[in-house]
């Protein structure tokens, strides 16, 4: 199942919404039956709807989206459509579900079916998410530039988060693709702390930093963990003066390099997983590696293939993903390393 | 129903839950019976939200939430518990209810339950509206300011839309309720449209700027429609040189203070609609007022109650909402002008 789908279907999430038509907004159904997609809205958006929408895709005005729906199943002769029942709110469910089983149509639960059609990326996506990171990494570059020039005033954490927004998103050019997480020493251990605006960087801090910003509606990811001395910078080569600083991080970039090495096309998403965490546990830190090796990107910031303990997904060439592994140490401080990769004759290229 | 709620029930919102508990997380089920809440969440979060939940509330760690709701449940002999199909989706409501059916207890739909019983809010709660929107027109007063030093230089509406977002922020301090919209001239006449990098302000335009930020989490909202000529103000006097801009904000403006001076508890939701509605349709501008009113604020920028034309909901003492009503004529350019109000004494108290 790869960018198509045997039975219509149907989808509220805008990212789906954007991937078959080319225009999303918060108050629309698509349903997507062979070639032809609807487009089904109020009133505010239809005109916008009409101008932006990809050819072969009908945009209809709607103040009742469920009767609109059945509506264009009835009149398509259609018996079963498919939705994703972690996206459908019950009530809307129930809705829908009494008004096609008067026309004898079967409303089919498939679990996130359309982030499974999108998996493998096209060369017009990867060079969309390409360009997102390219930028993502210019704004990692002048953020550490600016670090450089304001870490004598110790600025708080609270204080460089939102800085960093500033230039992850060029100044008011780019949405951010979530929340940037800046964390200083023992908050770079906390896997969603809040920035805090009572703790200030210093020079010898270890600083965790992950952010992701959008191009064309496409995400980028990357994470990086600086020694605050010297000439700051948010490379993959750092040297820390904390020599348990040094040890852990080298653990994470050598889990890092050898899961990006390593991944071949074909493997399961928790062959992969176990390339990085294999050298995390072997070091005797496996139980501070809390979370999943990547997961992938795209028009939503965690798509699939999972790359986790579990993951049973087999990647193939096209799908893109992040390698993220990280060791916390509780109230000390955590160290991740995070690119993204797209899988391209068998082997994982760095984007 | 005001502020309890006779049978026990669930909330996976995280006002909701900040609501009963005092903490929230974008990972939490909470489980109020009687006094007694329960926070049910993962590892990651356990912790924080022992340190932060209100007394009478048991954080619950898990790694399967209906398992654990279904064990609070059991152990206090429940049989009956309501949740929000709104909120909901399909996949966690089967869930549930197929491990909830086991023991006997019904899981019961009640649409947005929640937001009924906090529809009336505290003097607490309303002095956390009352800073929020303090320091939202602390925030317009500045922006004006600076857009009288910029307003020269013509700038595009999505630089505006970005500046906007840093004053409203207090650059950084606050979080934001929602996007901001600033509409110049037709662009104001759009619902939503996305702020244009290539429409720029130039003297004698017209400018709608809605937005509103967080206080302690509770919400504030505000519009204002000015006139780019001498001195730049979010003021609700405005002179317009157009004769047109000056005529329909005069409407606007009356129907506003209309609604506002005339509104009284015990009005129903369309009532005080109408207030406004009625002086816009006499002006013979009844088909470009395409809106409602207003709406409740409160941890949600979008609460209970509707100031609506179909809204039969009580308005009483202790709600707040905005009166907001507008005038979009496409094309050519929008004006909407808005306040909050408490209901107090039986009268409407501008926040």
């Amino acid at each position: 199942m790869r960018n198509s789908h045997s039975l219509p279907y149907l989808s509220l999430d805008e990212n789906a919404q954007y991937y078959e038509c080319g225009f999303s907004c918060d108050n629309a159904v698509v349903v997507r039956v062979e070639e032809s997609r609807f487009f089904i809205t109020d009133s505010r958006y239809t005109l916008e709807a009409k101008e932006l929408c990809k050819p072969r895709t009908e945009v209809i005005e709607s103040a009742n989206f469920i009767q609109s729906v059945q509506e264009v199943l009835q009149k398509l002769h259609i018996h079963k459509i498919v939705f994703n029942p972690q996206e459908l709110s019950v009530q809307m469910y129930e809705k829908l579900k009494n008004a096609l089983e008067k026309h004898k149509c079967e409303i089919i639960p498939q679990e996130n079916f359309h982030q499974k059609l999108r998996i493998c990326k096209s060369e017009q996506e990867i060079a969309l998410i390409k360009t997102s990171q390219k930028l993502n990494k210019k704004a990692f570059k002048r953020f550490g530039m600016h670090l450089n020039k304001i870490v004598k005033k110790s600025p708080s954490e609270k204080a460089l988060h939102y800085q960093a927004m500033q230039f992850l998103s060029h100044f008011g050019e780019y949405e951010l693709s979530f929340e940037p997480i800046v964390g200083i020493n023992a908050n770079g251990a906390k896997p969603h702390a809040l920035p805090n605006a009572k703790c200030y960087l210093a020079k010898n801090d270890i600083l965790l930093f992950d952010a992701g910003i959008k191009y064309k509606r496409y995400c980028s990811d990357m994470t990086r963990t600086a020694a605050i001395k010297g000439e700051i910078h948010f490379g993959k080569k750092q040297k820390f003066k904390n020599p348990k600083y040094q040890k852990i991080y080298d653990i994470v970039l050598k889990a890092q390099e050898e899961a990006i090495s390593k991944a071949r096309s074909g493997m399961s998403g928790k062959q992969i997983d176990a390339l990085a965490r294999n050298i995390i546990e072997k070091s005797g830190y496996g139980a501070y590696f809390v979370h999943s090796t990547g997961h992938g990107v795209g028009l939503d910031i965690h798509e699939l293939p999972r790359i986790s303990r579990l993951s049973e997904e087999c990647v193939e060439d096209g799908m893109v993903f992040s390698v993220e592994p990280g060791i916390y140490l509780p109230q000390e401080f955590g160290v991740r390393i995070e690119d993204l990769v797209v899988m391209k004759n068998g082997r994982a290229e760095v984007l």
